[in-house]
């Protein structure tokens, strides 16, 4: 431990310090390792040592005595991230927000609350204190925080019906905190939103948010087979642009996903089956039923209110979102993943030539969601890794076609994003990072504005493997 | 009176029956007067008395009773309709169902509800039960029943999130008494419930509904101004395709509306001023100021929540649907409207085109609205009313220009629809009502199939003018 770090950590000796080693390298990883690419980078990736404030006042704390000491400071949430996002590559100090994890308040259609919440347990609050619930959530709902959802998530289950947690009202305000040689608290509402949201913690540090809320509903989880991977995509489409009919979740899975992956689906389809996942609100599922019915392609095999299946499958969005590829990962370790964005009006179209081109070699995974009004996808298509090359080849080729990526193979937010400097974020970080020490190396544009993006940014300062 | 009338209401003299001349004669019309077509048409239009059933009992009665009297019956909620939809063509019993208002139960996401309830009661029992509110409801929300408005209505205050009551889900289940000599009672769900829904009770009569439920807020009225109509347009088609904004109401009204007809307003806004009016959830309203302010031409003028207004405006959606063509008749009796679908993804380019032609002889009234999951408008233009030949000249100009046109105009079904036959409401009309007594004359494919809609259908039955 080099000493300016030592100095740091005995400054902070009287806070919660993990000193446990092997906790310590757990709190240093995120699910980076779904990438072969992020794998072999990051895998040597160590903090020096692990903070949990139990305050705002500790977590300023932290920032004032790291910003004198020059120890830079990652933030974690639960490190459910799968960019490296909460991986501390120049070492130094993870700062936990794990108990910073109170529900502040709950009103009618929001809630303010901590960031250490778990999205789960957020969700529970609002639901016993109101009959509400947060509009969309990570499909990690169980295990990541609220914090770590705005900071590195994109949406999730609920984006079907709300769109995506970058659009205007998705976030109401954010508290933020600067590492600067005088912290600052900043409440953040409107165009700021942008400064910190998705910004992996390279910028401030958010300690308290306030969340639009829907109501809780008990959702009915369904699946839907097809032997027709188009006529399921379709159905998806369509069911998601019938406005009376209330969706958090709308997955469409190629074959043989569901019988090759999903162990609990397994034995009610076959390798050809093409499987959809739904959670439909309980008073539209007459109107559901009414729209299933008129397609006699489609069987439903499953609803979680009325099913005979010896062993339930449990909560279908736990099959959606990235929870596709981890199962997946889980049976066959040579896969990886893509984030396919497939906007309407081409979207339907983009998806059959994708398919048709790269299938089995690439799987679509497909989550309906709204993108500025209209129902379209984002494919977290599954990919048999081979190589690196081939890997940055299948995503050209998308993106000739149309197909845009958002990299999941990259560490960086420009290379994660669209490989475009995001002038409010970088603005905010000479502002409030002036020393450049909030999680870094994952902002390109802070550390070398004239990259070019022609090959994978390979940050210099990340410490070396030990 | 005739013989079987007069036998019919003597059989039903233990109920109450109203016997007062002016009270049957306003309780025998409607708001038909909109229109100068129907004014010169139905204005003598008169039932032979009126029957207030206490019970869906007692609505069976009155069913029985007619059905072995010959005596037509026509089936009165608050009589709001716009189209004579309420009115006794043929005279006979007008049966008005006032006392069946009680709301039986109250769920998450829906209600149980009987059809005589005012929509403004069911609201607001729903709110005190539940913080829950309907999804949409007719601008005559302090007025209108909500069995009126299913039987008759389309959709309203909520339909820009929602779409239309003709949407699966909109409507959940509908119990229905029949008109035979043994009048059944009928559960209908799914694709049943196009049976009887805007089929102005001509084959059946509604006796409990089954409602989705959305959570109800203590939304924000809010009046934008601006210069530019078409920017104005963007401006609430662009808001409305907001997926994280939450909206009940998104108008347009082009200048000099507001000016011109909208007292409380005027002295805000000159003569030019195109209006926006807005209702915004309080969760929603960071969002919406963002996305406001964007854009440097839109001024907000009025927000219900903070204002400086002397005068009040009272709910912005009483400015809204078919609020503002009766606005406008009040300052100036020679207007009517016209309702006109301006469906994605031509709206912008039609409603721009249908100013340039009819601006100022017709001015353009657009409500945001959900189509098949699209946001376009249902436009309800004000019409300065000259002939009943210009008229129908204007509506074949629109039709022809790809702008469909529902006309208000006509007080039959299909006329007021596409101009098509119902194959539904018609086939059910032939089990539930084979004597044809129930609303007669507002089904042409009922009296006459071959009619080729050429001209206005003139029901042969229609009581003489007395
Ligand atoms: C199986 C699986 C499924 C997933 N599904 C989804 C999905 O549906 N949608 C989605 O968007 N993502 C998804 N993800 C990615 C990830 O789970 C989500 O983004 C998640 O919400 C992150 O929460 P976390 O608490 O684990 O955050 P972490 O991983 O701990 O942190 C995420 C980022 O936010 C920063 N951060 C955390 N807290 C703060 C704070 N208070 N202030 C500033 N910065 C902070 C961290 O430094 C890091 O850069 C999935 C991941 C997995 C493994
Ligand atoms: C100022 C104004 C604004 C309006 N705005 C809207 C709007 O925003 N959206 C909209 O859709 N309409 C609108 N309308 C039309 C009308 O108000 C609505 O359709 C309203 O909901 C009708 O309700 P009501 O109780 O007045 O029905 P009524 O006019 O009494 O009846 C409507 C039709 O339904 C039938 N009916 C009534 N009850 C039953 C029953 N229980 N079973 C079977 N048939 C039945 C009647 O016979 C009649 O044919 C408006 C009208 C006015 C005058």
């Amino acid at each position: 431990m080099k000493d300016n770090v030592a100095a740091a950590k005995a400054a902070l000796a009287h806070l919660e310090i993990d000193e446990n080693a092997a906790a310590i390298k757990s709190k240093s990883r995120d699910f980076f390792w779904y990438s072969p690419v992020l794998k072999e980078r990051l895998d040597h990736v160590v903090a020096d040592f692990v903070v949990s404030p139990k305050s705002e006042a500790e977590v300023i704390e932290v920032l004032k005595v790291c910003y004198d000491h020059d120890v830079p400071v990652t933030t974690r949430g639960a490190g459910t991230g799968n960019y490296g996002q909460a991986m501390p590559l120049a070492g130094g100090c993870v700062m936990h927000l794990r108990y910073l994890n109170r529900v502040k308040s709950v009103m009618p259609g929001r809630v303010v609350v901590e960031p250490g919440c778990l999205l789960k347990d957020l969700d529970s609050e609002c639901k016993a204190q109101s009959g509400q619930e947060i509009r969309m959530f990570s499909s990690t709902w169980a295990t990541a925080t609220i914090g770590g959802f705005i900071a590195g998530g994109s949406g999730g289950v609920g984006s079907v019906h709300w769109g995506s947690l970058r659009d205007l009202g998705n976030i109401i305000r954010l508290r933020v905190v600067t590492m600067e040689e005088q912290p600052r608290i900043l409440e953040f509402t409107g165009e700021e939103l942008a400064r910190v949201s998705h910004a992996y913690g390279t910028n401030g540090i958010i300690t308290e948010l306030e969340m639009p809320l829907a109501p809780a509903y008990e959702w009915i989880d369904i699946f839907v087979a097809s032997d027709d991977f188009m006529a399921a995509t379709h159905f998806a489409d369509e069911l998601a642009n019938e406005d009376g009919i209330l969706l958090k979740l709308a997955s469409v899975y190629e074959a043989p996903t569901a019988h090759a992956y999903f162990t609990r689906v397994k034995p009610h389809v076959d390798e050809g089956t093409h499987l959809i996942g739904l959670m439909v609100a309980p008073q539209s599922m007459d109107g559901f039923l009414t729209f299933l019915n008129r397609r006699e392609d489609m069987r439903m095999i499953y609803r979680s209110d009325d099913h005979d299946w010896p062993r339930a499958p449990g909560p279908v969005f736990e099959y959606g979102w990235n929870h596709t590829t981890l199962r997946a990962l889980k049976v066959e370790p040579s896969i990886t993943y893509l984030q396919v964005r497939y906007a309407f009006p081409d979207h339907l179209e983009l998806i059959a030539k994708m398919r048709d081109d790269f299938s089995p070699e690439v799987l679509q995974h497909l989550e309906a969601i709204r993108m500025n009004g209209k129902v379209g996808f984002a494919g977290l298509s599954m990919v048999k890794f081979t190589t690196e090359e081939r890997l940055d080849e299948i995503v050209r080729l998308h993106e000739e076609a149309g197909a845009l990526i958002f990299n999941p193979h990259r560490y960086t937010l420009e290379e994660g994003g669209r490989q475009t400097v995001d002038d409010t974020q970088l603005a905010f970080k000479r502002e409030a990072d002036p020393k450049g020490l909030l999680n870094p190396g994952k902002m390109i544009a802070w550390d070398d504005p004239d990259w070019d993006y022609a090959r994978m940014y390979a940050w210099p300062g990340m410490k070396a493997a030990e």
